[in-house]
This record gives structure tokens, sequence and C-alpha cells, in this order.
């Protein structure tokens, strides 16, 4: 996560979607967008909610998962390359069908609580944009709804 | 997706369970159902929301991925078959354990934000309902919080 | 699921955080936990919203798929365990990378909307905690948005 800005605005229960850019540097990498997400809740005041994480890209993905050991973010794109290869067999010409399996395989949001103004994630878990057919510039959209 | 009616009503925030209708007409199949949830979200008039997509199927999912070229599509449900073949070994006796399989490892729901009162989707983003043991008539249940 | 209490009090229109403790017995195990949220919603009073059902473990996840043949649930991990065999090969030290690329293909939450004051669940469909590095004593966190 290279870029971070917010484009929000206080309106009824929901803050305006917010925008959080990621820039890849691998064919496959996870990137962890905790801190920027984080800083969204924390810039729109709501104690109380939801905050739903969505990546726009159809050879990508947003995904839940350990924060200590890089090797196990490692581990899972190595396992995600085993069972979808870039295989020249398949009919979509761009060449990257494997990373729009993957995108569904992973799936393209995440909903992750607030509660006491903080997100609420496990103690080991964090927020991983995941790109499947990068280096690319991204986008992440951040909504929140507040229910307090 | 060949029928498509609601059943709603404006009662708070949230906008009574909407029906959308499906036929699959093979017996793996990812139907775009983008234009049903789009006018879901036009007729319950919500601005600023989030809106639910669910599948009350087992043998079924939905997933985001891309609007363009078919063959992605294609691509994704060959690679589905290929990772979960309809193996005679199974121990479930109905011989669809592979949809079930497939069913949790794509997804029963999405969550599309509302903003500005349209779905939020990627340019190259559509909505489809996946089949996985068809063909079949089968129901997705749409759910809209209105957070203005 | 072998324990079960709430912490919980209305607060604006969402209930406060509750926690379904898990104890599985088994390395793998799908471990049904439909009883435990739909007392959850009940005891929340909400008639309308969404209820949030996460997983603050990186080795464990939650799906939604049949209630009837628990063959189902063991056809499903065991294409999980094929898929992703527990591989001496992997980086990551703990011995477990496996469960935690599992628990990213399944997923670290479900929603399921609340109508009537009931979950909305199709007629098959049960929720179940995803136990993939077990036996171990777990948590699942359940927010609900009260929509009217």
């Amino acid at each position: 996560m290279t870029g971070l800005f917010f484009t929000f605005q206080e309106k009824g229960l929901i803050v305006e979607k917010m925008l959080l850019k990621v820039n890849s540097e691998e064919s496959s990498q996870f990137i962890d967008i905790t801190a920027g997400v984080s800083e969204a809740v924390r810039e729109s005041g709501v104690i109380n909610g939801l905050c739903h994480i969505f990546v726009p890209h159809t050879t990508a993905a947003v995904t839940i998962n350990e924060n200590a050991d890089p090797n196990v973010e490692y581990d899972i794109i190595q396992t995600l390359n085993r069972l979808v290869p870039n295989d020249p067999a398949y009919r979509h010409m761009e060449g990257n069908s494997d990373a729009h399996a993957k995108s569904t395989l992973v799936g393209a949001s995440q909903i992750v609580a607030i509660n006491d103004g903080r997100l609420s994630l496990g103690t080991w878990q964090a927020i991983y944009f995941c790109e499947f057919d990068g280096p690319r510039t991204r986008k992440v959209w951040i909504n929140i709804i507040n229910a307090d």
C-alpha cells in the first residue's frame, strides 16, 4: 500500500465511500492494508458499525489472514498458484483466467465489525489486498455503516 | 435470469427482502444477475447503503467477476470442475457433493455498497448467480440496508 | 458448539458484539452453530437487519451449507484436504499453512439477513464453524445491525 487518500463526508448513517490506493509490485502479492482501513475507520468517527472493504477489480481479491509470519501469505499464494496455474488452455484470450478464478475463490469483499471505534479483528488477523495479475495500480473501496 | 419480481415494502431502514428468480439451463452455469439486482436497488429508492445478495441454496453460490468476455466465466467453471470433479467416491448419496463443495468455495452471499443510488461495482464487474447442480429453478434474496 | 454465552447490550442501532464459544474435537471439523446464532438473533430482539458472523482466527472459517446429511460436510472436508494437503514443503514453520489457506478459501465471515425476527436461511442451509487446525477452543463473534 503506497498511497492512501479518503474522499468522504458524513451523511446520515453511512460514511461516503472511501478510497484506498494500492500499488502491487509482483504478479501475485498479498498487501497488508489493515493500517489504511483502520485509519479510515478512525477518520469516520464511527464507534459501532460495519466496515465493508471491496475490491472493484476482477483479477484481485481481499482476504483476512495471519499478520505475524509473512511466510503464511507466501504459502497461500503458492497454494493458489498450484491449484489454479496460468494454463495456456484457457479460452479467455487475455491470458489471465487464473487470476479471475482466484478472485472468485478468495472473494471481492470482506466485512469487519467496528466495536468501540476500532476494527474488530482477531489478535493474529490482518486484512490483505490480494493481487493476482500485477503489477498494477489498484483501488480498494471502503464503506462504513454507522450503527449508533 | 428469466424471471424477476419483487415483494418489498419500505419499513424503517431496511427494505424488505426482495426475490429474484433464476432459471438455470445447464449443470454448471454462471448467470449475470446484475440487471435484476440493480433494478431492485432502483426500486428501493435507497441512495446510500449496502446491498446483500444471498443464495438460499446449498449447491449454488454468488460471485462477482468480469462482465465483458463470457470466456472468463467458462474458464472459471472449468477450473472449478477440474478442482472438484463429480467423484463417485463421495459419501453423500445424492451424487452432488462437488456442487456443495463449490458452494462453500465460492460463497453464499455478496455485499455490494450502494452509493449515489447505484450499485458500486467496478467497471468490469458483474454479479453472477453460480449454478453447480442444474438445471433448476432458483431464488436469490436481496436485502438492502438504507443508511441515509 | 459446547458453550454459548452473550455479552451484549442494545445501543442505538447495533447490538453489541456477542460471543459464541466453540470447542472443536478434531483437526478438521465442521460444527453447526445455527442454533447459537439464532439464539443471539432472538435475544437481540431485532426484527429486520443483518447478522454478521465472524471468526477471529486465521486457521478456521465459517460457511453455509447443507443441514440434512452430515456426509456433505465430510465430503467438503475431504475435498479441502485433497486440494490443500498438509505439505511439509510449506515455508511457514508452524506446520499449519494448509489451515491458513483453507481459511482464505472458505472465508472469515458470513452475512445472513434477519427478516421477521429470524435468520433468513434457505430450507437446507445451516451455518458451520470450520475448524482446520484443531482441536482448539474457538470464538465466533456475532454483530447484529438493527435496521428497523
